[in-house]
């Protein structure tokens, strides 16, 4: 049965998924997660770079989200307002993400190769966070250490969070730039 | 002629710091590092499990003086203060590093793969520094807050950083800690 290529995307995500949390990453092959979504591999290798990239589906959304939110925030933000600011847009993303952003980090804590992905995806989104404050006439070097220091709040608020609502996470963020400013 | 483990090591990293700047780093075999260092490639593997670590040599120790400096600075400082502290007892190493750090920086950028590689060596300082503020009775959270936005600062500090001496370097870190207090 012909598949729309976003249904195979789907499809192959869920599969690698299931396959890497079954068999391990290194004993799951391309070709493996293919049959599993009834895709040939050529379909795989359209949507994925490589063996890895399948499991970071959703950065690009989530990238998008987060610099939109830089590049039409009101005016007088500061520059880590501006980063929080894009966190607090795509808490929804965190919010309906989690399900599988749970399993993946099961996985990806298997795999030195994955954790070193892992690392590289959220080291461009910070990058792209910079690109849009720099855009908004922030300096660079500001704007660098704005974004880093956000990530940090964030992903303080993030790992107190057990998946509840989004205001949950959101009540954990705001709590975490208190905890920030005790800090400093 | 027989060569020292400590001389085949330091031959070895000069040797892959010029071929990946001659030839470039995907261009580049093992092989071709422990010829030019003129031992085997075996003894190559002996040094570094892959073609990647070569590069990233100093990083144990970098580690062992940020650590240390955690475990025996005085009782009263807080997180922040800890983490600032070690980048601190670490300039030397930085200021003795420099010339290499400049050399292998301009290949890192030529090379995903070298990129992930430095990504998760940061990522894996950074939770050595938050073991020793665990150790010290730090709570978890606060530890990995304060570690991350401590590299951030020094991040924002050494960037800036012409490569002069000690003491440029470290009022640069001081200037960073002023930019994180206005930016909070």
């Amino acid at each position: 049965m012909p598949r729309s290529g976003a249904e195979a995307r789907v499809r192959l995500r869920e599969a690698a998924l299931d396959l890497y949390g079954e068999r391990g990453y290194d004993a799951t092959t391309t070709a493996e997660i293919a049959a599993r979504a009834e895709v040939t591999e050529r379909t795989y290798f359209r949507h994925f770079a490589d063996k890895r990239e399948v499991l970071f589906d959703g950065e690009t959304e989530l990238r998008d989200v987060m610099v939109g939110a830089i590049t039409s925030a009101p005016e007088d933000l500061s520059p880590l307002s501006l980063v929080l600011g894009s966190y607090a847009a795509a808490v929804p993303l965190f919010v309906a993400g989690r399900p599988v952003a749970e399993r993946r980090a099961e996985i990806i804590l298997t795999s030195s190769a994955l954790q070193e992905r892992a690392h590289a995806k959220s080291a461009a989104l910070t990058e792209a966070l910079i690109g849009a404050l720099v855009d908004r006439g922030i300096p660079e070097a500001t704007a660098r250490l704005a974004a880093r220091v956000g990530a940090a709040v964030f992903e303080r608020g993030s790992r107190a969070w057990d998946g509840g609502t989004a205001s949950d996470l959101e009540a954990l963020i705001a709590q975490a730039v208190n905890e920030l400013r005790t800090l400093t």
